[in-house]
């Protein structure tokens, strides 16, 4: 815990007067949001947050940062979490179930910044691959994934019956691919009618890795 | 788990050869939904079912139910869980999340019968009320519930970030009432601007509930 704060104290530092943030999802982001949130009590900071999720949008509110939109503002900055880095920087996102939101905002951003403990490195990529699939394709969507000669699941629920649904009112299929050792190439085939969006992201512009001893900054 | 297969068994018993049959959520009307594939199976019984989430959807695809819909057809029959049901046969529903389109479904069939086991008995009911509602609304539908003296909590998500979603892609929110004394006064207390559904039923047909002595049918 104490790293994920670290992580995302360091990633609110980069935010500037006057900028607009992209506010991802996910303890780490959450940590980052916090940070945020202290600077705009301490220091004034003038910002304002495009949030990825209700989570994100409500600890922005509890946080006393400001909120803003895509229809209206780009974000300067975006910073997220993910669930695995690999020496590339390639990321797998998505456990949150968050991933497509956060697509749409990371990539809108200037600068995409990734908050990450040094639990998310590992090369090559092996986390199942989270996609958010239109209800009416998850069977076409897991057939696809066998013939890739992945293990699709649809994630289920623990707190409501059947199965998980997204923020967008979609549900999540989890494509375990085994070793990912070329993730654009990956991607490239996940890319499949009714997948909204898969969570293998490019490299950010940085990633602020937290380890014992201090945040170190990665770029591609 | 045999309780609540045996209560599933004796409503699908009430089936028909030429039902439509309403399909609810949760594990004993899932047990329902077994009981009837088992005779659509055995028995060649000719049904189709309408679902109340995309659980009993899968549900009935995977045992062989045929699938209708509400734009097509009436239920004859609906079958459904519960989370609570009082001496007077009044419902609370909801933890599933589904409740809405049980709802709609149940109170459309000609017949809407409930199945359960004993623990669901209570006199009066003090489960929280699952509430779905819409997500701009989820302040002012809090805001709403303590002004009744009652506890709201969002319901939040294991297996992803942030709340629950439904079906439908709306929150809920779980009122804690304490004792409803009086089901249809608090029922008409919580048609609040946003609230979709909320989690209490009146009281059905008939409620088929196991008890280690075999099923009993009580009606209202």
């Amino acid at each position: 815990m104490d790293l994920k704060r670290a992580a995302g104290r360091s990633a609110a530092e980069l935010v500037r007067d006057g900028d607009v943030v992209g506010l991802g999802t996910g303890s780490t982001a959450a940590a980052a949001i916090e940070a945020i949130g202290r600077r705009v009590e301490e220091e004034s900071l003038d910002v304002t947050g495009i949030p990825t999720s209700y989570q994100s949008r409500w600890l922005a509110v509890e946080n006393g940062v400001p909120l803003t939109t895509l229809d209206r503002d780009t974000p300067d900055v975006a910073i997220d979490g993910a669930d695995q880095v690999d020496s590339d920087l390639y990321l797998v996102k998505g456990g949150g179930a968050a991933h497509a939101l956060e697509k749409i905002v990371d990539e809108a951003a200037d600068r995409f910044v990734v908050v990450a403990d040094q639990s998310k490195l590992r090369d090559p990529l092996d986390h199942p691959v989270p996609l958010e699939v239109m209800p009416d394709a998850h069977r076409t969507v897991e057939d696809a994934v066998r013939e890739m000669g992945g293990s699709p699941r649809v994630r289920l629920a623990e707190r409501k019956d059947g199965p998980v649904i997204t923020d967008n009112g979609n549900l999540v299929v989890d494509a375990d691919l085994g070793e990912i050792t070329d993730p654009a190439a990956t991607a490239r085939k996940l890319d499949l009618p009714g997948v909204v969006e898969h969570g293998i992201f490019p490299p950010p512009d940085e990633v602020h890795v937290a380890t014992e001893e201090g945040v170190e900054i990665r770029r591609p």
